[in-house]
């Protein structure tokens, strides 16, 4: 019962999760598209348009998606190392995503003759790039090459949840530093502080984005929400009953095997004593 | 020896965080002591620079002691009520010095004759004042009133947990967009984008507050890091053996009473099964 009501409270939130990330994806191109001059690789202000449209979908929506995929029960089916690779390939689709839409704003900045990397929203935005680069490549390395030993996949799992967690935050601070400057800088009659409708939406999806936020955040911090041991599942898997599937949650925690050890990082804490 | 090191890098962290925290109150006051009109309460600039100094010095850095206050080894012989109640003192300053930032920047918009509430910033900043005073609320009503039954303070900790420290990184980025606003605005000939002094200046103390934060959040969510529960800190007063308390972390999990619910959720858990 308990198990059953904890479960609806997933899907309600995953749902919130997905509504809100499907609705900031057309708030981002209804911004440019009719608010704006449209989308273009022209090294004009269409081909700048590019940045913030593909920061949303890719940098913050698909993110959000890639944080959250081991916490889709319909995924539990799939092998572990079959998830890792959907989590690494939809972190590497965001990179791509984020360095093509740095390149538009370069390309805008050169031809425009406007200086690079001046605002405090572009020395966070390279290093959040930057920094989300050494994640993908440090978490192919630990969790993606047979050879890594299980000791230090489970000692790295916390510095690796812990970093995913704060550049998605951080990542979503930097967009609305860029909504801000960008409403600044291109409402000019009526400019900003007289709140043409461009800038009540523009504030909206801002406020979107951290609704989003906060609910990917919550729900990849809920211990019950987590992904079974590989253990539970297998014995699930062979002796299926209706909804214990919903079970398995709070049980986890007790079980994980050491080859499982990187889902809880309980591994290094014994072999420390 | 393994604890040992753990106790290490707390301390070290702790101090990153400490020199952090102070040097950004430095960059804050010299970036308007030196750099702009100084600090008065006349309605004008002066009164305005209020507003970043006491974010900083307040609702970042105070909140950001206030939420590890806890951590601190030096406060485990104190009872549990006695940290709650400095917890709830320094969240109270803090939000006490939020609102009267926002009072100076009322004052200063309506003596320029500045419209008050159109960006984005504003509308975040003030959302997060609020439910920052509703999270204070909720906080005594729920952990500083005997009345109130264990079940529900279990139930509430982990919202509790997740609101205060999202709030704490939600008010960090809003930080980000205020300064971002106020380079844009105040910087005129030269402007933010040919990077003077002052630019370069807090663009730093922009990327200051994010590492602050970055710390604070690392300290708050390490589970090993924890204040032990009373019933091992109780043995441990009666049975003190050296370096033994920089050992209780990692054992407290499995032995939190009942009535220290509140600072593992574990009861609700229970109860549900």
């Amino acid at each position: 019962m308990a198990a059953m009501e904890n479960y609806k409270l997933f899907l309600i939130t995953l749902f919130s999760a997905a509504v809100l990330g499907v609705v900031s994806i057309i708030f981002v191109l209804r911004w440019v598209l009719h608010f704006k001059e449209g989308l273009a690789w022209d090294g004009g202000s269409a081909e700048f348009n590019w940045h913030p449209v593909l920061i949303v979908c890719g940098f913050i929506v698909l993110q959000g998606l890639a944080i959250i995929v081991y916490r889709l029960p319909w995924s539990w089916q799939y092998s572990k190392l079959t998830m890792k690779f959907i989590h690494a390939g939809l972190n590497l689709v965001a990179f791509i995503f984020a360095v093509v839409s740095m390149v538009a704003v370069f390309d805008y900045h050169n031809a425009a003759k406007i200086p690079n990397m001046y605002s405090l929203h572009s020395w966070l935005g390279l290093t959040a790039v930057i920094l989300y680069g050494v994640q993908l490549v440090l978490g192919f390395g630990m969790y993606l090459i047979p050879v890594t030993p299980v000791s230090w996949r489970a000692a790295f799992m916390p510095v690796h949840v812990y970093s995913g967690l704060l550049l998605f935050a951080s990542i979503i601070a930097v967009a609305l530093m860029g909504i801000t400057e960008k409403l600044i800088f291109a409402l000019t009659n009526p400019k900003y502080k007289d709140s043409p409708p461009e800038a009540i939406f523009v504030n909206v999806l801002g406020f979107l984005l951290v609704v989003f936020g906060a609910l990917i955040l919550w729900i990849a911090t809920r211990q019950s929400w987590k992904r079974p041991s590989e253990q539970i599942l297998h014995s699930l898997h062979s002796d299926r009953a209706g909804e214990e599937s919903t079970k398995v949650g709070p049980a986890m925690s007790q079980l994980s095997e050491e080859n499982d050890a990187e889902a809880t990082g309980e591994l290094r804490r014994r072999s420390n004593h």
